[in-house]
């Protein structure tokens, strides 16, 4: 391999030049061996973040997260799939989908993460099921794959190491929101897990990462462009994190409603969005040919409790008790629920999920770092969305807790991350765009 | 002192916010206990690089520079004053300006950098001289400066800690050039010695770190401004780097010169850069009432042997062999002498200062790494100016060398440095501008 100075490469980046992938490779296998130090890779990721990434650098960079680690393929005969979310609030879209979609022939090798700060992670709701384990090899994880046509794991070491030891260093160097190094983060893990179609919902408002749809569409390029080199076909949702998702948000919760959705009993929000991205999978893998097939398939698999049980199944073969199917208190039971009451009437004009989310790690719902325990019992249920209107006094949901001061403190957060206003305001779309 | 989230305040600086005091203390403590690790610290320089520092972060960051290490002070009566030179190619001034200023009743506590990279320090200059010390406790660095009026020595530990480690930073992770961290390095360090005067000779051209008058002219206005926050009076002076200083480029045979100079031999342009920026110190103390009385001052004190006296004591106040003022061959000797000859009939029209400090690495006359060390024998003298003319053939100059092989490199690439041009070419200034 070729040798270069690493400050000239970081000095050649701040001033605005293209690294080539050569450059690129050199700079991570030095990050991975210990050779280039953390300080610089930090320097350098701030100065990404600045000066950001052609394609030609996020396709490099992608290639060498991938060739970091180990990869899995499957069978071409399979329909490898999977779905990854930008983050939100009380966004369990992927506790249905995988099952829905695994119910109806598609492959699905999802690899989640944990929640961290205002958002909630995947894995994090799926241990609320007692026993349920996340933690696998990449064979297993492949064998659990193949045997049920879907897992659902945390990311093992062997995976794409390159993206998980910048991912650590861009968390605490406040440089995550950069669209380059995005793109190659999201797409590295689902190339080397085997996926050839992938849906991404790009979450958009004061409950996401990305503020506005400005950002969400150059990102969305970059992750279309970018995954059509690597043969993964991507598409993206634009979707509105203004209001939480669905009603439960905390781990044990969010994985009830998740139940009861598959039980035939979805909310509106949540449903839109499952169908929504389930059906563009469907259509991409080309097990339906028009949305109108796909959503009828998707209604189908949940009517007739075929993805119900996949999901029951799931849970069995990743040691998960399928007791919480039916009873509830394995996956959330609290000494207090505390009622929020409307603190005024009005129309709800604002909803600042992102607090919400932050109040809820004071009962442990969430995390502020990734080494935090959870309480996987905690959390609120939440009526109201944009456009609503409440009356003084009416409930607007509760929060599910073990300490009552702390509870109090979190109920009261949460009355004032609602704002309320005297005129009528337009309830918003679930879905934006899908490109 | 209030706790902040690292990660929260190098956000707000890439989002282009300010820093308090209360911040920046902060952070710098926090660095130097080692509780902010240095991956978040050039990732807020980076974000520094980009984003600048206000004139209240860059007065904060000084303070707290200061306050980070011990400092030293000097009697009221004491007119101490010092010199800052942002690096060239030959630039030994500091060698004339300290015995000069010293012999004229000025206090000089003067604290020296080393060369790396194509630009020499004034403390490898000095250790040319056999058993010239430059490494001094504050006490005694205190007490060489009370004694003769001036000491040219090294950077304590102990001075601007701070400082000393975020350079150390700096220098790894190309975020050098930010001229609110350029400006809280120098005057840091200027105002914990003491110095209550001072003249920044601020190099702009092919050798020095600053390219063009524009960059050069913010930094002046931040050095003024915040050093006359702390009572120091500064003077700025954008001088011409487009020709190595001088004859010689190498640390003996620029100590020869320095002493030449002293001898009453002067070359034209070390003598109107010297004699400017001591007049300007002169008059700033008080001790000259006119730009011309301190020119007269200044030709007097060479002329009657004051200054050299003054450097011959302050050489053996620092443990130096003051024979080296008569016997060059302590100072320079190596094998061979190569000469440089015009490679074609013309006009200099451009050098490239900044290739030949970098060819002068090659035979160990400069260093790449700070680890690196230097052979103080070798150098080069280098005659022409830009606007000279030379035939073909003529004598430009010779490299001393111990190594022929790489003395030969080292002429060829000198050569190469040199652009020659039909028509003539203007002469240039040695000083553009003082303010």
């Amino acid at each position: 391999m070729i040798k270069y100075n690493p400050v000239e490469l970081i000095l050649a980046k701040r001033n605005g030049k293209e690294l080539n992938e050569d450059q690129i490779r050199y700079l991570l296998t030095g990050f991975l061996t210990g050779e280039i130090p953390d300080y610089q890779m930090s320097a350098l990721l701030m100065a990404i973040y600045f000066r950001g990434l052609k394609q030609e650098e996020i396709f490099a960079l992608t290639k060498t997260y991938i060739e970091s680690g180990k990869t899995i393929s499957f069978p071409p005969e399979l329909k490898v799939a999977d779905k990854h979310s930008t983050g939100g609030v009380g966004d369990k879209i992927s506790l249905m989908l995988a099952p829905i979609a695994a119910s109806l022939g598609l492959t699905i090798p999802m690899i989640s993460g944990r929640g961290l700060g205002h958002t909630g992670g995947t894995l994090d709701k799926l241990e609320s099921i007692p026993g349920f384990r996340t933690q696998f090899s990449i064979e297993e994880f492949r064998h659990l794959v193949l045997e049920h046509n879907c897992a659902l794991v945390g990311q093992s070491n062997d995976l794409v190491p390159a993206d998980q030891k910048i991912y650590a260093l861009r968390d605490v160097t406040a440089t995550v929101e950069s669209p380059g190094l995005i793109t190659a983060s999201i797409l590295s893990k689902k190339i080397a897990e085997g996926a050839k179609h992938l849906i991404i919902d790009l979450k958009i408002g004061s409950g996401a990462f990305i503020p506005d749809k400005e950002n969400a569409q150059e990102l969305a390029e970059l992750l279309i462009s970018t995954g059509e080199r690597f043969g993964l076909k991507v598409k993206v949702a634009f979707t509105n994190m203004n209001s939480p998702l669905g009603l439960a948000v905390g781990n044990g919760l969010e994985m009830i409603e998740a139940i009861e959705y598959l039980k035939g009993n979805p909310l509106k929000d949540t449903k839109i969005l499952t169908s929504e991205l389930t059906a563009k999978l469907l259509l991409s893998t080309n097990l339906a040919e028009s949305e109108e097939q796909a959503i009828a398939m998707i209604e189908e698999t949940v009517k007739n409790g075929n993805a119900l049980n996949k999901f029951e199944e799931i849970i069995m073969a990743q040691g998960g008790n399928p007791l919480v199917i039916d009873d509830y208190s394995l996956l959330s039971k609290t000494k207090y629920k505390l009622p929020i009451l409307a603190p005024i009437s009005g129309y709800i004009s604002h909803i600042n999920c992102r607090s919400i989310g932050y109040a809820l790690i004071r009962i442990n719902a969430g995390r502020m770092k990734v080494t935090d325990s959870i309480d996987h019992n905690t959390g609120a249920l939440l009526i109201p969305k944009i456009g609503d209107f409440l009356e003084k006094g009416e409930p607007m949901g509760e929060v599910h807790c073990n300490d009552k001061t702390k509870g109090e403190e979190v109920v009261e957060l949460i009355q004032k991350a609602y704002t309320f206003h005297s005129q009528s305001v337009p309830e918003e779309p679930i879905i934006f765009d899908i490109v």
